[in-house]
């Protein structure tokens, strides 16, 4: 039986460290909050207690952590010394690409093999184990823990060596938060113009403007329904992570720079913990339709 | 059996007044080019001379036209005059919102319904009969006409008060330049990456980040293969209609607006007989990764 460490039981870590313990592996999970622990325990997993001891002994180890420095603090201080040469890595966080990379080098001089596997879909898609998967690194590594990604999520794609997975995940976002946009502007210029929003909903959907924002958060949006979801927070600090990667490779995003300028206004407005669909409310305001 | 005038024989008209035929209706139709009107005589329906000729007996008359001052010069110079009192006529061009508005009061003051019936689908949803129909004006109108749209299209919805059937294609032109954009913009920065573009889509697909634009014309866009479907000058001519609409309802459409300067930028460089994906060249070349 593979031996798994799971580091990170939060609102994604939790439910995805569940299904593996439900898929029959061995898991072994860390949590700083110990009441994380305790849930996964509670579904049949086992508790340890630091994220070394999550290592110790397993043929994964799966991180699911905030971003680029709580990655790199994880694996660079214990978790890589403690593997065996053989050894996975998958991080399931959204990291910058070249972080990704080098902790793929870091991997390499040890001999374990370090894959970025960030991943789409929401805290209902981790439940379901109906995520999709994008990671980027070793091929012959990606095989092996095929199964373990399959115990998660629908759509696995590797995508190409180390970075790709975070790379793909930053275009991910790119698209979600434009998208966003664009719908919360279209709903407003309906609304302005005295339309029946819902009927044109229906109606835009089946086009060439449908999109799975459309489908999934117009309704809500409708409803000025903002809990997340995706949060505002999270999202932000994921834009940050495509325009630097942006710049670092020289590609010009003028609609993505100006979804990450409004996201960031979004949370200088105290929005950060509303669900990212909540740039409805910036188009509400800048178009005076709205209490500012 | 319902008499139709059919106004405009081009790509859209031509084979949506041929449907029209097939479905039963006697359809008397008009172009300005003869070899146009031909078309039409031989799958079955009637030539007329001129667009009021088109018109004179029918029970519902059909536009589809270039732009807001085409529809307006055949409506107001002769075709409204020779219709009945209970007549209706359907604008299925894509017009501005507010001259909706001015042709069915006009309509009004002569007992004709007109009726704003702007379709989205492109050339292929004309000739299958699939179009996404988005109705503004009379309730009754609408459903008296309505065996005319299922005719036509798939998607027929009924969306609000005169004007309104043109504001929800107007919203619809918004988001897709948009999405069209973002998917531009995620395509160069996924190539700049070394990332592989084919997997990435079908991953970017499958998630939040899905779209008809990432579906339909992603693999055209990687294949750089901009042979229209529809074209730049089309949808320049339609966001004007946009960034116009929205100003006059004092609605802030930042992502609209930066669409809209992208696409007039690319037609300005001679691109406007090119598909509208051909935003993707933009982003290359603002990007340094083609010829200028």
């Amino acid at each position: 039986m593979t031996a798994i460490g799971f580091i990170g039981l939060g609102v994604m870590g939790g439910p995805m460290a569940a299904n593996l313990v439900r898929a029959g592996f061995d898991v072994a999970g860390f949590n700083r909050s110990p009441a994380k622990v305790q849930r996964l325990v509670d579904v049949g997993g086992r508790g340890a207690a630091s994220a070394v001891a999550a290592a110790e002994g397993a043929d994964v180890v799966i991180t699911v952590l905030p971003d680029s420095p709580d990655v790199e603090a994880v694996l660079l201080d214990g978790v890589l010394d403690v593997l065996a040469p053989g050894a996975v890595v998958v991080d399931m966080s959204t990291i910058r690409p070249d972080v990704a990379r080098s902790l793929a080098a870091a991997g390499d001089e040890r001999g374990v093999r370090v894959l970025d596997a960030p991943v789409s879909g929401g805290e209902q898609g981790a439940v379901d184990a109906t995520l999709s998967i994008m990671v980027g690194g070793d091929a012959a590594a990606f095989e092996a823990v095929r199964p373990v990604f399959d115990a998660l999520g629908r759509t696995v794609v590797h995508v190409g060596p180390p970075g790709a997975g975070q790379t793909v995940k930053a275009a991910n976002q790119l698209i979600v938060a434009g998208t966003l946009q664009l719908v919360a502007e279209a709903l407003v210029f309906l609304d302005a113009h005295g339309v029946d929003r819902s009927r044109a909903v229906e109606v835009l959907a089946g086009g060439l403007a449908g999109s799975a924002v459309l489908d999934r958060k117009a309704a809500a949006m409708l409803a000025h329904e903002f809990t997340p979801g995706f949060r505002v927070d999270l999202h932000h600090k994921d834009l940050g992570i495509v325009t630097a990667a942006a710049r670092d490779a020289g590609v010009a995003i003028p609609a993505g720079s100006l979804a990450a300028t409004l996201m960031a206004a979004l949370r200088a407005q105290g929005h950060g913990d509303l669900d990212h669909s909540a740039l409805l409310l910036q188009v509400e305001q800048l178009s005076g339709r709205s209490a500012p």
